[in-house]
């Protein structure tokens, strides 16, 4: 295992003080938690807090994402795994401008139960009403009817857009909350690996492909897929994830879609953009319109091998949120 | 080798096309030419053009960054090799809007060829005057008393930063180019290497080293570097190149300067921050101010492992040029 670190037990210590370092005009954090991130954006009285979080290893996801338009703040979990209730609570207090706050975070049982609490506890402690809109966009996590089981990955980016630009908008909790439900819903993405990424701790490879294989719909944490096997051309693969994604959202002529192209790790921009292109062919082709695409790293798993495609199907309301300026570290959009 | 590509032979192909249709509203191909890119930005009548270029394969660099306040056309060379003259050419005209234009590109024998053949065909055939900054900051390259044989690699982006800002604040020519060649004089950038990248047309490495190995100053393409050793912790790597940046650039007390920690591909933003930490921590030592950072991905060697640091000594009117705002597809930056 090759990497540039000092102490494998120090990686997400080292990686958060390095980051609040690089980026002072963006970040800081909370002198009771070093796991608690906020942004230092100026926050209206009345906005509502917008939190993301989950494990590290997935940056520039969630850590990066802290600005006006985006994340209020962040609480930082060790590699792969959920940041425990206190971080969230520290967070969730520091940025609450008194508009209640909403928790966005990918469906696992670790960050729920986490994030449940730390909702709970600021509740209690401080009145704080926090809503959670879980991230459900992995199409090869479960099946269409057991929604509610399917794991967040890469899409949840497009997610967190959107309630960033409605809190910065001005909609109270239960519009952003609103808005936030509908993107999720009308989001999906599958992914395919290439090749495993090493957590520094274990110095283990995440799972195991052979040299010429690829794995569709494997989690971002090296959860098993749904169908291994030779590896294919980047045209190939697109369709693979294209013909499922374009099904389950039943896309049409007309339609208006967000497209995201997410490198999982170690894949470069030429790939993703060789497999955006098939995408963007097979879309013109069924007459649905991209109103904006993304194509670079959003989610990652530490070096993994791979991509992943997301679709958003769009209505006026998505649109435009989707398409205001945010100014992130690690994310800028100017509208 | 595991791509997710089409065919060896079409990558920058397919990549360009890719790249343009995920990228509309920043970027168009010129009918006449496939590997002529241009900004649909507006360019006010007296701008300066900003032209950068040079291989593919280090994306974001080149194309990634056309937009307005950095490049306003870039010809897209094959991986790792110079583009010819026609598409240069191409490119200046299009984007000429008669006040003269700036090519910049790193210091290799097949850049410089086939760019000064174009800025001279340019004049020739419609008397455009070019004038050419070469980006020279690998330290590893040549040494201190042969300047002009050093290669150009990271800091690269923060040359086309300066000359974007300036072209876009209405500078004339002679001052572009004034202001761009002290940005490159006041530049340093020195890289490591852990791991090699494949060239999709050959399958092959770039170079080899061993598991437990890394090299220090292994060129952008895999020209040798100056020192190759057992794998350093990130703090030690980091000193390496600082110890060697800081000398060259005499860096004392009250020094103003902006820091890029480049992934060379594979590298985790986490590893890149880790690394960051012990530079700003060492120039905070130094009570050396640090004006404004970059940690990411700027300049890659297709999925190539390890980083580069580059330190840019800043004066007043290098600092404003730095904090401009930028709008390309792949680096936005706010003022």
């Amino acid at each position: 295992m090759k990497k540039l670190i000092n102490h494998p037990d120090a990686v997400v210590d080292e990686m958060v003080e390095g980051y609040v370092a690089a980026y002072p005009q963006y970040v800081a954090v909370l002198p009771t938690n070093k796991r608690a991130l906020i942004g230092t954006h100026e926050r209206t009285q009345g906005k509502v807090g917008v939190v993301i979080g989950g494990g590290s290893g997935h940056e520039p996801a969630f850590m990066g994402l802290i600005g006006k338009g985006m994340a209020d703040g962040v609480p930082v979990g060790n590699i792969f795994a959920s940041p425990p209730p206190h971080p969230i609570v520290e967070v969730t207090k520091a940025i609450h401008s008194g508009a209640g706050v909403i928790y966005m975070y990918g469906n696992y049982a670790g960050d729920c139960m986490n994030f449940d609490m730390a909702a709970e506890l600021a509740d209690l402690e401080e009145g704080i009403r926090v809503e959670t809109v879980l991230v459900t966009d992995d199409i090869a996590s479960a099946s269409e009817n057991e929604m509610h089981r399917r794991r967040g990955i890469a899409g949840g980016f497009l997610v967190f857009k959107t309630a960033g630009a409605a809190a910065e908008r001005g909609y109270a909790l239960d519009e952003v909350v609103r808005v936030t439900r509908k993107a999720n819903d009308r989001l999906r993405t599958m992914g395919v690996a290439l090749a495993p990424c090493r957590i520094p701790q274990t110095g283990q490879p995440s799972f195991t492909l052979e040299e010429g294989e690829m794995e569709i719909g494997l989690g971002i944490h090296g959860e098993p897929g749904i169908q291994r096997g030779l590896i294919a051309t980047a045209d190939e693969t697109a369709d693979i994830l294209l013909d499922a994604i374009i099904q389950e959202l039943r896309l049409v002529q007309g339609d208006r879609v967000v497209v995201l192209v997410n490198g999982l790790g170690s894949t470069t921009r030429m790939e993703l953009l060789i497999t955006y292109r098939r995408v963007d062919t097979r879309l013109k082709a069924l007459e649905v319109e991209i109103a904006r695409s993304y194509v670079g790293e959003y989610v990652t798993s530490l070096e993994m091998g791979g991509c992943s495609l997301s679709i958003m199907k769009l209505d006026d309301e998505l649109e435009d949120l989707i398409q205001d300026a945010a100014d992130t570290p690690m994310f800028v959009q100017m509208r």
